[in-house]
C-alpha cells in the first residue's frame, strides 16, 4: 500500500525525532541545508525538500536569509513520536484505542476486561436507583479531598482480606487504578528516572511511564514473581526510584507471587530504598489470595493501588491508592491540583454496588464462570498448539507460548482483518522478547469464530 | 502558640527546600557540618543538631564515618514544599482543602461553587433513573478514547452560540475541567518552562503549574482583559509557552474580554507562537456572551476547556478540551496513558440531564437569582466599606477591595475562627499585590451571619 521511505523521509524523520526529543527544542536553528547534507551523506536538493516539506506542515518555519527553525509552541509531547516506532499491533497506546474503539462487532480475545454481560448489572442498576434518590447534596457537591469516607472505610476492611493494615485516612479515591499509579509517579519520580517494570507487565504502564519522560527498564518474570538476581541486578545498575508489579494475578501472565520471593524482594528493595506500587486491581478474581508487598511491608515502602474497573463497572471510574499517611497527605495535594476533586457520587454508586450481599454471590459466580472459560480455553488453544507459560491460579488472563517460529505480530495482524483483536507479546515486553507469546482473556474466548480465526492465521503463518 | 524558629529550625528548613527541590537530589551527600556551619555562619553544634533531627525525620540519612545523606526513593514532589511557605489563608492548596472539607455547618463565601440547593438536582435524579435503565454495555464498558460522542456533539453545538466552531472530533472529554488543563500543560509543557496567567487568576493555577514544575508569571489584568502592554513585555522577557486565562466571566474578578483586546493579544499570540488555554466554564452564567479567544482563532492556537462542575453537578465530574484535531489525537494518547478511560456513565448522565428543556429553564433562574444575589451583596459589602473593583455582568463572582490598610489575610484568619471561610485576595495574585483584595461568591452570601462576622473581623482589624 505505502511507498518505500525515501531519502527526503529519512531527513524529515530525522528531525521530527529531534523535535520531539528537544534535541532541537522551539525556537531553535537547524543546521544549515549545507551541514545537514554532509551529515547524512546526502545531496542538498534532497534536505531542502525535506526541510520545505517540513516547513509546509508546521513543523519548522523558515526566516528567509537566516534559516530554518524548529517552530513554536508546538512542540508537544507526542507519545507516538518519543520512542522509536513500533509496529502498530505491537505499540501499547495503538491496542489500548483499538480496544477502546472496538465496536460490538469484533471479537476481543486480547482485551483486558470482562465482557459487560459478566458485570455486576443488577447491583449497579439498583445502586443508581439509590443515587437518584440520594439528598440533593450527594448529587451536586464536590468531593472532600481524600473521597467518600464510607468508601475509603470499606477499601481499609477489604484489604485486611489479605493481610494488608490500612486505615482510611491512609486511603486516597483516585479516578482510576491508572490515575492512582499516574499521581504516584508524580509524587515519587522526575524526568530521567528509571522504573523497574516486569517484563512482561500490563502493556499501559510503558505508556504511563513514558508520558513522565522516565525510562522503564524490565526485570524478567518467573512464574513466582520477578527473577531476583536480574532485579538485584537493575538494582545496582540503573538505581530506579520506583518499581511497579502486580502480586496477585500478574498482568499479563496470570502468575502469582510466592511468600519466599515476596521477603526477598522486599529485602533488596530496602537496602536500595526503593519505593513500590502494588497493582491490586485483579484481586477480587483470586481464589487463595497470593501474598502481597503491602502486607509484608505495612505501607512503608509499598503503595497498593486499585480500582473498581474490572468487576463492577468501568463506566463510573473510581480507583484508590493506600500508602504511608505523610505520602497521601502530599497525594491529596496533587490530586488537587491536577484534578481538583474525585467524583463524590460515582464513588457512593459504587459503594452502594459493592455493599450488600449481591456483590459477593456476584463475584463468586464469575471466578466459577472463569474457572471454566480457562480450562475450555487452554484445551481449545492446546489443539492449536498453543501452550500456558504458567496455568493460572484463578483470573482472566493465560499467558501462551506459540508454536516455534510463529511471530504474534504476524498472528495480530491477521486476526484483525478478520475482526479479531488479540494481544502480542511484545506489547508488553520492555526487551522485546516476546514475540513467541499471546495474552488470551478467557472470559472473551467463548465464540468459537475466535478459534477458526486464530487457526486460520497459524496456518497462513 | 508556636515558637520563634531558631537557628537550628533554619538548617533544617534549608536542606529540606534543597532536597525538595532536588538542589540536593536523594542520595546526594550533604556538606559537611563544618562547611555547612562555615557557609551558614552558625555553629558547628547548631548544624549537627539539625542534621540529627532530620535523619530522626528521614529526611537525612547518617553513614557512620562518611558523613549525612538526603534520604532516598523519598524525595518526593511535595507541592506544599515546592515553594516558599506562604500564610496558610493565602495557599492555595490549602484553601482548597478547606473549602472542599469544610463540613456543611461552615459559610463559605470564598468557595468557588453554588450552593447544591441551587443544582440542577431534578434533571440529575431524572438522569441517574434513566442510566439505572441504561443497556448493560452503557453500565460496564470502558469509554472509547474521546468520549461519549452524543455528548461531544452536544458540547460543539453549544459552542458554535459563542462562534467557536469545533467538529466533535476536535473534542475530547476529561475528568474535570482541571484535569483538562492539566492534560494540556503535559502535552505542551516540560519542567522549567514558563507560563503566563492574569495576576490575579483562579488560585488552583498556581498549584497545578506547580505541579508541572513550571514557573507562572502573572500578567496584571484590567477590567477589559490581560494588560497589553504588560503582556508583551511578559512575551519578551520570560518567551513564555503557554497563557491560561478566562475570556467570558474572568475568575475572580468577574472583568470580561472586550474584544479589541481579543484581537490584539492573539496577535501578540501569534507573533510569539504563543498557545493559549481558554477556561470556559462559567459560559452558562453569562447573559450577554463576551467574545471567545477561541472564535476570533478558529481553535488553531488557542485550546478551549470547560466541564458542568458549576452549573450542573460537582458530583459526577466531566470536562473537556476543544482543539485543533491534531492536538486532540496526541491528548487521547496521553489521557489513555494517564487514566486509561474517561467515565462513559457519568458523561451519560450528564449529558441526559443537560438535553431536556429542563437544564435551560434552571439556568435561566439561576442567572436571574445570581443577578439578585449580586446586587445584594453589592449593597451589603459597600455599607461595610468593601468596594467592587468592576461590578461583574453577570456570574458568581465579585472581587473587592477592602478599606484602605485591612490586609485580607487578617480578615480571613479572624472570619475562619467564627466558621467563615473565605478567600483573601493574595491566594490569587502570583504579584502578591492583591493583599487588600477578597472575592465574594454572591451566591454563598445570602447568610446574614456572612455580613456580621465580616463586620467584627473589620472592626477589630
Amino acid at each position: 500500500m505505502s511507498k518505500p521511505p525515501t531519502r527526503i523521509d529519512a531527513v524529515m524523520e530525522a528531525v521530527r525525532t529531534r523535535i520531539a526529543s528537544r534535541a532541537y527544542p522551539p525556537g531553535t536553528r537547524l543546521p544549515s541545508v549545507r551541514a545537514q547534507a554532509k551529515a547524512m551523506g546526502l545531496s542538498v536538493s534532497t534536505v531542502v525538500e525535506a526541510y520545505e516539506r517540513l516547513v509546509a506542515e508546521g513543523v519548522l518555519r523558515a526566516r528567509p536569509g537566516s534559516g530554518f527553525y524548529a517552530a513554536g509552541a508546538a512542540a508537544p509531547l507526542a507519545l507516538a513520536e518519543l520512542v522509536p516506532r513500533l509496529d502498530r499491533e505491537i505499540d501499547p497506546l495503538w491496542i489500548s484505542r483499538q480496544s477502546l474503539e472496538a465496536g460490538a462487532a469484533a471479537l476481543m480475545p486480547g482485551c483486558g476486561w470482562l465482557p459487560a454481560d459478566w458485570m455486576y448489572e443488577a447491583g449497579m442498576r439498583r445502586a443508581l436507583r439509590a443515587a437518584a434518590r440520594a439528598p440533593a447534596g450527594v448529587l451536586a457537591d464536590y468531593a472532600t479531598p481524600l473521597g467518600l469516607p464510607a468508601l475509603r472505610q470499606l477499601l481499609a476492611r477489604r484489604m485486611a482480606a489479605t493481610d494488608v493494615e490500612a486505615a482510611p485516612e491512609q486511603i486516597l479515591l483516585t479516578e482510576s487504578g491508572t490515575h492512582a499509579i499516574d499521581l504516584i509517579c508524580r509524587f515519587l519520580l522526575q524526568p530521567g528516572d528509571t522504573v523497574l517494570v516486569d517484563d512482561p507487565c500490563y502493556f499501559n504502564f510503558h505508556a504511563l511511564l513514558r508520558a513522565h519522560r522516565t525510562k522503564a527498564v524490565g526485570v524478567p518474570f518467573t512464574p513466582s514473581g520477578p527473577d531476583l538476581d536480574a532485579f538485584a541486578a537493575a538494582l545496582r545498575e540503573h538505581a530506579p526510584r520506583l518499581y511497579i508489579t502486580n502480586s496477585g494475578l500478574h498482568n499479563p501472565t496470570g502468575a502469582a507471587l510466592s511468600p519466599p520471593v515476596a521477603h526477598r524482594l522486599l529485602k533488596l528493595a530496602e537496602a536500595a530504598d526503593l519505593a513500590i506500587v502494588e497493582d491490586d486491581i485483579f484481586t477480587d478474581f483470586e481464589i487463595d489470595p497470593a501474598p502481597r508487598l503491602a502486607a509484608f511491608d505495612g505501607l512503608s515502602r509499598v503503595i497498593q493501588i486499585g480500582s473498581f474497573s474490572k468487576t463492577l463497572s468501568a463506566a463510573l471510574r473510581c480507583g484508590y491508592i493506600a500508602a504511608r499517611a505523610d505520602w497521601i497527605e502530599a497525594l491529596a495535594d496533587l490530586k488537587i491540583a491536577t484534578t481538583f476533586s474525585g467524583s463524590q457520587l460515582s464513588a457512593g454508586i459504587l459503594f452502594d454496588a459493592l455493599t450488600g450481599s449481591g456483590y459477593r454471590k456476584h463475584m463468586e459466580s464469575v471466578r466459577l464462570r472463569l474457572a471454566r472459560a480457562m480450562a475450555q480455553t487452554i484445551t481449545r488453544l492446546r489443539a492449536l498448539g498453543i501452550e500456558p507459560w504458567v496455568v493460572p491460579r484463578a483470573g482472566l488472563f493465560v499467558w501462551c507460548r506459540l508454536p516455534a517460529g510463529i511471530d504474534a505480530a504476524d498472528v495480530a495482524r491477521a486476526c484483525l482483518r478478520d475482526g479479531v483483536v488479540l494481544a502480542p507479546g511484545n506489547a508488553f515486553s520492555q526487551s522485546q522478547r516476546a514475540g513467541g507469546f499471546l495474552r488470551f482473556n478467557v472470559a472473551q474466548c467463548s465464540d468459537e469464530r475466535v478459534f477458526e480465526v486464530l487457526a486460520r492465521a497459524l496456518s497462513a503463518g
